[in-house]
């Protein structure tokens, strides 16, 4: 080949352009035109590199370059209601997030919580009732795995009539992706010993809220884990420090953090959170009364609003996809609103449960263009269009930013238009 | 199976005792006894409890229970001399390391990089000299991958005759792990065209010393990286912010920081640091002209010395194995100095040139115990005992903590040996 092919409408490019098979790629390459010639001068030389640099601190932080990269807070004052702080999508790249950048949701703030005073307690339906130190949990067999924790009303802006202009941080960012270290808690499960008739446990966290959700057993012996680890370091504050429950695909909300208590019952408790805030409502009025998955879900990050483009020529389109059902099967990204697909180029290790990064290479000609992402997962699931979703689950005049009350999990497709000037907004194609 | 089984000596178990096997795991597990039996009185209410907790901030920083997990500096006061600062492996857990505890060494401290003034030029023996700028390099196709990086003076105490008494961090804190996205290097110079005569490659940063290091022209287009992202976001000031070149599984001194220029040459340019300091010395006194894998390695976190035992009973022994050449194949674990061996868990996905955490299961019966990991990759070699290691690469009485002139490249075991009391020292076993 000489130029990786088109595949589909408005520019989109072979993802096996970037497989590398020698002299086919060298030949694709020449097409990238994004670097100027270098001239004969010497480079100037810049006043870093004339002076010995800053001391290494002991930890880490990022340049004073990068400030704009941050969370963004619904409620910055701590005003006594929900604290959102929702992840930088469209300046982040790669498949996680790191753990200042991880979103957060707190709804009394987040505790200052002493470890070695905080103890975990299992009880109720259960042969003998077990409190564990944070000390005695980390002797247990440990397990990492990569992944993501979604709120239930992530991307629920998307729910409004009219698309609205915000970037993907402001859209899409209460998702995050971690590896998680901690116990099965299948683990500690069968040490304390399930009596037959539990069905459900009860979590309850150490905040004041002390927020707590009903979890059906089968899901605790599955895949749960008492996480203790994230990204290698102890959990963040915000995430749930010192303990917090994962329920790898499940909605945020039930993954409670400051873990504190386990209550194995029969029945779910219906508590403030499962029996209001976090139910789907259709657009007959009724209410799904538990909706645990997080579906199969993707987004471009890469152009997106505000990331203004800087002239005709190539790209590369990106994005996260994940599933709460497992592994992401494949991505379709069209550059014409739907009219024309090219499969994306999906990096690997494809993990389950946990964010997929996938490219497109794009050119650009400078017209208009509309982006979308479309994500199918092992299971067979596909995400829907908008219209489909909507059809179905109704449309919200969700306030902006969603603080409360907003209609949950919305998976469907965002679309992304390209004007000739380069400029990105949020539109429903 | 009623409990793990016993494998090696000294209380070591099977490992498969970490698989999930529905009732025979129930049976294994009731062996742990690390929980309390939880009281029928309720838990007290902490103060944390009781009050609306902190505010989110835009950037989340770890708990203030958790300052100890930090970064050791060897040059704190940014005296003109090299700067280490080391990971914290006794304190972290998983398989990479977040950005604020990546190791690094800075040779004139770090420079504050303005990433819209800053170019990486491609020249020398080239049909098209180029230059970029960062947001060139970031429409270009992007790839992620985890890798770690590690200091070819890592470990450099144990050439000591005498075990110094120190922590993983102090003696291996030289090397992180980390998903790195950026550019794969053969994209650039295919583009750029490289004339055949051209062997290698000199790569120079825009610190203060122009550090600058000479790669051969086939790991350049192998799986060499121009690294735009650490953990998802931007690189870190200290690990070369805003562009630094990632060479897999080669020293970490080539791995060329604040990167500015790639100059392609017949011959390797002798610098400073390839010609003096990342030699190896042998005990002849020659030394190795160029020696860039670093070949596998691990050695145990958990316990280690720094983290005392409390008391006898269940614990899980862990740590890092990794290798230069590609995937982790297997690790063996000793609890009594080497006469016996299990064969440990690695946890999944075992990523090719990035951290593999490694597990076993450990029934300590209080008397004395030498601990001892020991891994293999999948080229085939083994990581040698230090016995072996010392009679082909000799013993060198290294300045502790470790500045300079130390002989490098050790990749040998380490053994941590317990006492009656639970205290854990560095012995050679």
């Amino acid at each position: 080949m000489d130029k990786p092919t088109p595949v589909a409408g408005n520019g989109l490019l072979d993802r096996r352009a970037f497989l590398r098979d020698g002299a086919a790629l060298a030949a694709a390459m020449t097409g990238y035109a994004l670097a100027h010639p270098a001239s004969a001068a010497p480079l100037a030389e810049p006043p870093w590199s004339r002076t010995t640099g800053a001391i290494s601190p002991a930890y880490e932080k990022a340049s004073r370059f990068e400030e704009r990269v941050a969370r963004t807070l619904s409620n910055p004052g701590g005003e006594p209601r929900t604290s959102h702080a929702r992840t930088p999508h469209h300046l982040l790249n790669g498949t996680f997030t790191p753990n200042g950048l991880h979103f957060t949701i707190n709804h009394s703030g987040t505790p200052d919580i002493d470890p070695e005073q905080h103890r975990l307690v299992i009880h109720g339906l259960v042969r003998r009732p077990l409190s564990f130190t944070l000390d005695a949990l980390g002797r247990y067999p440990l397990v990492s795995r990569m992944t993501f924790v979604e709120c239930g009303g992530n991307s629920a802006p998307l729910f409004s009539p009219q698309p609205i202009q915000a970037t993907a941080q402001a859209l899409h960012g209460l998702v995050s992706c971690a590896e998680w270290t901690g116990v099965m808690l299948s683990t500690l499960l069968e040490e304390a010993g399930v009596d037959p008739k539990a069905k459900w446990l009860v979590a309850e966290g150490a905040d004041s809220l002390a927020l707590s959700r009903s979890v059906p057993l089968s899901k605790a012996m599955d895949d749960a884990m008492i996480a203790l680890y994230q990204n290698g370091e102890r959990l963040m504050p915000g995430n749930g420090y010192p303990i917090r429950l994962l329920l790898p695909g499940w909605e945020g909300n039930m993954n409670v953090k400051f873990l504190r208590r386990l209550k194995l019952v029969e029945q779910p408790a219906m508590s403030y959170y499962e029996a209001r805030t976090y139910s789907q409502i259709l657009p007959d009025g009724k209410a799904y009364r538990f909706y645990f998955l997080q579906e199969v879900k993707s987004f471009i990050t890469h152009p997106s609003l505000g990331l203004r483009m800087k002239g005709p020529g190539f790209y590369e389109i990106s994005g996260i996809a994940y599933s709460g059902n497992g592994r992401i099967a494949k991505v379709m990204v069209s550059a014409d609103g739907g009219r024309s697909w090219a499969q994306a180029a999906l990096q690997t290790p494809v993990l389950p449960k946990a964010f997929t990064r996938f490219r497109v290479p794009w050119r650009w000609d400078g017209g208009p263009a509309v982006l979308q992402s479309r994500a199918w997962d092992e299971a067979g699931y596909a995400q829907p269009t908008r219209a489909a979703f909507v059809a179905a689950r109704g449309e919200t005049p969700a306030p902006f930013p969603v603080t409360a009350f907003a209609n949950q999990h919305f998976n469907a497709v965002t679309s992304w238009a390209v004007d000739a000037k380069g400029e990105v907004s949020h539109v429903y194609a």
